[in-house]
């Protein structure tokens, strides 16, 4: 049932939990109980409560960044307890444990599907099961698990149609590109769920104009000094997606933008 | 003074200090400099300052999940630089150093005290001790050394009344056990002080209705789903305490609950 | 081109990213991809968004705890993109990787500048570099070369003249010393530009009286409870640096100090 893996393994974690509650912290000592030489990376425990679609962009940024065979561990888990699956999932040469509702959608539409697992063997579970707490209970020790060494289909049987969740679509004319908000940085800056293939594809190399919150931002631009302090501007950001951001201020303030709020490419000899 | 522990060693770390500051930074730059092949691990810094009930609670749920010999640092401490004594204790085979304010009370009540010494080895400590940074001068240093292999009675005499406190104490009639809030945690479910051996050893079988901010909330539920979106629900969480959620909502603002508030348990059939 | 560091290396980072977005756990993702057996440390991600001097001053106080030869990565880089340059700096024979901003300001002050490089050489960079984001396209993979052994004058061409900030001066008459409050902790203690070596060379033994806020605080105390619960004092704090707190509560909301305001020390004599 084992095999080694190159020491040390490395497990991040990935959840809604915050930091100032045990949860975390229980976690961390599961997995450290069963496998102590683990490298464990916090990625975010600040992810907004129960809802998947960014945890599920988050979880695309961040985890392909990491070096194969990581095991990454992500609970936002709305139905804890009651009919979702528990998850063990390989896409990318990386391996991803969680609920089965879409956190890893994003993930296996870029890097293919290598294999899922419904978590069914309780020889990788805590031998007591809560059904409130997943994370600790199933997910942690199955992690740590994993990381040891324990090979996927141990975990239970294998499945064939995990959950998976779409972007939100864009809205396309002949004119303009209909974007929406779906992501509100620490600096305020606002993405969109238009990628630059989408807008790259749709413009076909004709100059394009940004509006958003039903004003005029202008031309994309290349980085954030682009712009006069506190100005806003468009550019594609380090995430590849169409980003509002306003140089040293927050666009979401400055432009009264929420997620969700709308955002606008033109071809520009159509506007101005 | 010295024996041989097993590699890696681990040293977890929880705070009121926040992570905006040098202070939890400056704690891991000093165990670090003393032992560089040290496993930190983050349990929380952000407990409401200067509180010892809530870090003490948070203390009993994460501590224990983590493997025999883990050195477990805690520091909230309203009275640095004053009288108090600077303490390291064993309970369950593994170790607490913190200040002697009772953080480690139900950790003993639950474990049992295996040994208590004062730390007074200067030895052990940053060679200036600050009066208002403990954590940093005199906790950080002696975990890191303890970590190594220092045997606990090295560090200083031996004392036999480490400061306990006492969980709030439910009130019992025939007809009702009255519990209070005593932590809201990130999702706004609110724990009291009611444990699932106390409510059963009350109830002996009879069913029994929970009321909450003077609210009728029901049975005890299983796990979170079990009431609609945004319903109110009473249930035994993963912690053991009986808890006041609302599924994907926040109790403590649907109901108006906040610490301290009252949450009481009646047998049913003098209730409806 | 290497050279074998003593295992394990260590690398902190510190930046002004928050926890709730990709961007920390991308370049844990990148080093780890570099180098899998690194030591990680968080020292903070909560530093005020593109500000310098706060940053400046945490690094001053968390770094030089650390080991000698630790990578210290510090990213608050309201210039990113523009021309400012990619440094690698030595001082007190640890290093430091960050924008050349003035981050590493302190550092070089009191530790003396053993060398600094401008980051250009590609092969130490992601293959692809953003103009948004060299935190996970520059200096993480940087600090993740040099921890593995990369010399540092194979980063690029040695620099004489990287950006140093000064500490906000303090004004000073005959009767008393005017400073200013530098940053507000967590617990609301308001910390100030006026140093204990400032003081008492300043003081020469006289006896002082601190006020804030247009109030009179008192002599300089030695710890927190040497004042009331609640009661505000002045002291000099685990930074070194005169601090004006309340023995278990906020001094910035009892007092109505913020960043900025003022805080003066009288000799005692001309004052009562």
């Amino acid at each position: 049932m084992q095999h080694d893996p190159p020491a040390p393994a490395i497990v991040t974690l990935t959840t809604d939990f915050g930091t100032q509650d045990p949860y975390v912290g229980s976690m961390k000592g599961v997995m450290l109980s069963i496998e102590p030489r683990l490298t464990i990376v916090d990625i975010s425990h600040e992810l907004p409560p129960h809802q998947v679609l960014p945890a599920a962009l988050l979880l695309r940024e961040a985890c392909p960044r990491f070096p194969e065979s990581t095991v990454h561990v992500a609970v936002v888990d709305p139905g804890v307890g009651g009919n979702r699956r528990p998850l063990l999932l390989r896409a990318g040469d990386r391996f991803y444990l969680g609920p089965d509702n879409g956190l890893f959608s994003f993930l296996v539409r870029d890097f293919g599907l290598q294999g899922a697992w419904r978590l069914a063997n309780p020889e990788y579970f805590l031998p007591a099961v809560s059904r409130t707490f997943h994370g600790r209970d199933i997910f942690a020790p199955a992690a740590a698990h994993l990381a040891r060494g324990a090979p996927p289909p141990s975990f239970g049987p294998q499945i064939e149609d995990p959950v998976l969740i779409a972007m939100p679509a864009a809205r396309t004319t002949q004119e303009s590109l209909q974007g929406v908000v779906i992501w509100i940085d620490r600096f305020g800056n606002c993405l969109t769920n238009l990628s630059e293939e989408l807008v790259s594809n749709w413009a076909r190399g004709a100059p394009v104009l940004v509006h958003a919150a039903s004003k005029r931002i202008g031309a994309i631009s290349d980085c954030y000094d682009a712009a006069a302090a506190g100005e806003p501007l468009a550019l594609f950001g380090s995430t590849g997606l169409l980003e509002i951001a306003c140089n040293q201020a927050r666009a979401d303030r400055t432009l009264g933008l929420r997620e969700g709020g709308p955002v606008t490419v033109w071809k520009e000899r159509k506007q101005d």
